[in-house]
């Protein structure tokens, strides 16, 4: 594969893999590899990716290599990608200049008894890009850090209890998890939640709970699975402002899966949030291990009190991937291109649904958009929509937004979008 | 640097830095970039790894390379490694094997919509090697799996107590963490500890919450810091077992900073431990981020009720590394490697401090061992000790066990023998 003709651009200059594969797609590797996994790991495949999430039976279970904007899986299928690993995949898989920052530091190794200068060099990057950043810590995990934030919030606070958005995704800890398995009360005795966009709710949790409520976390819009993303009402924005002001209540951002996607400096900036905290992973080093919480000056006494460490996060790779994703971030004005080709994109496909008479919904910003089929409370018909999809080679998820990455030009989008067409021609739609 | 004199064998085939330094060693670079870091981090530098844990002046703060058993600071010293990262450097830093393996998966991308089959194979591995496994999860950090263990012994047993070993490190996580900052009440309200070795504390436990606790937490051995390591007793291991059987309780062994280091397939054999769940991390990718959980059968369902994921779980190049380390452990068998090379460095450890009228102690299983100054409770002596270990350019930690590593030769152990020699020459202990 590695003689295919390359046709990228330098920004992405790796080979593509050929542009159509014959039909109907076979996932019989990844279904024979998924049986054996199950003797061996529960579930056969779980969190986020379990095939039990998109749609068993048509789409891949195994991916095997990824270039630019495309994947390849088990079965040798290649896909233009729209899910982007659920986010790190920022500028293309095996971007250049990321790779080859990330293989120089990893060349002088790894996970030392010290920090290495990169750790400094990185902290001073988000400083000078976040706008109320004044000190920056790190970790591997987006969760690594909404906990610890929820902890130094009660730090600095000396107050339990943390406000949070119903049905908002900060990790798999036990105060925030989605899941069910293996909860005690206690574990959310002080967590309380609000529905998104509703101030009224927000205002009676604050006056409820007076002077108790150390944070209060929120994500840039809201973007939960199997429902439309939102995005914040001013009024929204404004009121959580307020209210953390006027109660002392520190306001934590979970910019885990938006940033760096929406602006080069942190997504509170786009809808107006002023955090005291924010959390950023994903996107950051793209795809290289690494997680990152910024905070004001008046928070750094608190975080230094909340210990706060792992063995891995001093490696010096993902630091040197961060900061070259970063530079590429701000040199290439990412976050504009990845609006206009969501914009070219979520256009192209509103008028195929038009052209082919199913009505669609599409929601969130145009660098992280989601399609649906309109009226489908099962979401039935979304799901054949997006198997019809992949069976075109588009990947597609039915029940979580999606994301639009650097690699993708457009070429691509016109490419995936007349994949689309086909699938619309050969889709029937439950009634 | 990568000109100097190639000197190791196949198995570690990576430039030696000059043996020697000259004295006094200088750490101005290291201080300087700490003073720039303390500006835009909390602390400077948090966690494991804070200058304040060690010998603040007296040791490097910042790394820049490694090669096999040795690494390079920031001002240019080069030291004999005896901290390994704190664990994860098994095979030596930059290991031919590891890292080939590693940067072949990396090259294919990573953080895929999908796992690749690496992760299957990985599970399969494990479930080979260590005898009470049936399956096997996949995380980042130690600290992941061993809160999901605990979610897991809750959601199988249906009960909420946890027990644990007083003074025992299981990560950062409100439930455990061993800071201060940031707790509340309700973080611990089912979370009861107990004296290590200490049978009777441990039946009053299980007797005073009888029905009701879910799981135990054990380490192979006790590993605190600010004190001798502790070997189990046979009367502890069997209690633990014969308690957790009668009372229908998970036990749960943090394999993390142990594993792979005292026996190939999981320190639970070493000490006749019957666990039911193992969380590896640290030695088992040497370096790169990964950790694991495994299981027995019957906990399989449970399992796969607990929600365990993040954003970089999937990502192939730490799998690799982790199936190439594991592989280089059973065909080399490291770990008696690692126990032979320990005793040879600890009884001629001991024998300098005879020599040189320094009574010493030496705690710990010979490939993680800790060796202090004897008669020393407030550790000034044992401080000094290893500040003039670390100008001799041989790095201990003064109050945090030792790490052995496969890249470590009989002759690596003689030159740092030797230059402790020299250091107790130096040495002017406190009366």
């Amino acid at each position: 594969m590695r003689e295919a003709k390359v046709i990228y651009s330098v920004r992405t200059c790796v080979p593509l893999p050929p542009s159509r594969e014959p039909l109907p797609l076979n996932f019989a590797n990844s279904q024979a590899l998924f049986r054996r996994a199950a003797e061996v790991i529960p579930g056969g495949i779980y969190g986020h990716t379990t095939p039990a999430a998109t749609l068993p039976g048509a789409t891949p279970y195994y991916a095997v290599e990824g270039f630019g904007c495309r994947y390849r899986d088990l079965d040798g299928n290649t896909f233009i990608d729209f899910l982007c690993g659920y986010g790190p995949m920022l500028l293309g898989y095996h971007h250049p200049e990321v790779e080859d920052a990330a293989t120089a530091a990893r060349a002088r190794g790894a996970a030392f008894n010290h920090p290495t200068p990169l750790m400094v060099e990185l902290a001073e990057a988000l400083v000078a890009r976040i706008d109320f950043a004044d000190w920056a810590v790190f970790a591997k995990n987006g969760a690594d850090l909404t906990s610890w934030t929820v902890m130094v919030a009660r730090e600095y606070t000396g107050r339990p209890k943390i406000l949070k958005i119903r049905g908002a995704y900060h990790g798999t800890h036990a105060w925030c998890t989605l899941g069910h398995g293996g909860l005690i009360p206690e574990d959310r005795a002080h967590i309380h939640d609000f529905p998104f966009n509703d101030v009224a709710a927000l205002e009676t949790l604050f006056a409820l709970h007076r002077g108790r409520i150390a944070g209060l976390i929120l994500t840039p819009f809201h973007h939960p699975a199997f429902a439309d993303s939102e995005l914040p009402s001013p009024a929204f924005v404004a009121a959580c402002n307020r209210l953390c002001r006027e109660h002392g209540t520190l306001q934590i951002l979970d910019d885990v899966r938006c940033g760096f996607r929406l602006s080069t400096g942190g997504s509170h900036s786009v809808y107006g949030y002023t955090p005291d905290l924010s959390i950023y992973c994903k996107a950051i080093a793209n795809g290289h291990p690494l997680s990152a919480a910024v905070g004001r000056a008046a928070l750094k006494p608190a975080a230094s009190r909340v210990f706060l460490t792992g063995s891995y996060w001093n490696d010096p790779a993902p630091m040197a991937a961060a900061l070259a994703t970063l530079a590429v971030i701000e040199r290439d004005n990412i976050p504009a291109r990845l609006a206009a080709l969501g914009e070219r994109f979520v256009t192209g496909f509103l008028a195929l649904g038009e052209k082919h008479g199913v009505p669609l919904r599409a929601s969130g910003p145009p660098a992280m958009p989601y399609v649906r089929v309109a009226d489908d409370p099962s979401f039935i018909r979304t799901q054949q929509l997006c198997a019809a999809a992949v069976a075109e080679g588009v990947f597609l998820h039915p029940h979580h937004n999606w994301f639009i990455s650097a690699a993708h030009t457009e070429a691509d989008i016109d490419e995936a979008l007349q994949r689309l067409d086909t699938a619309f021609l050969n889709l029937s739609l439950s009634s």
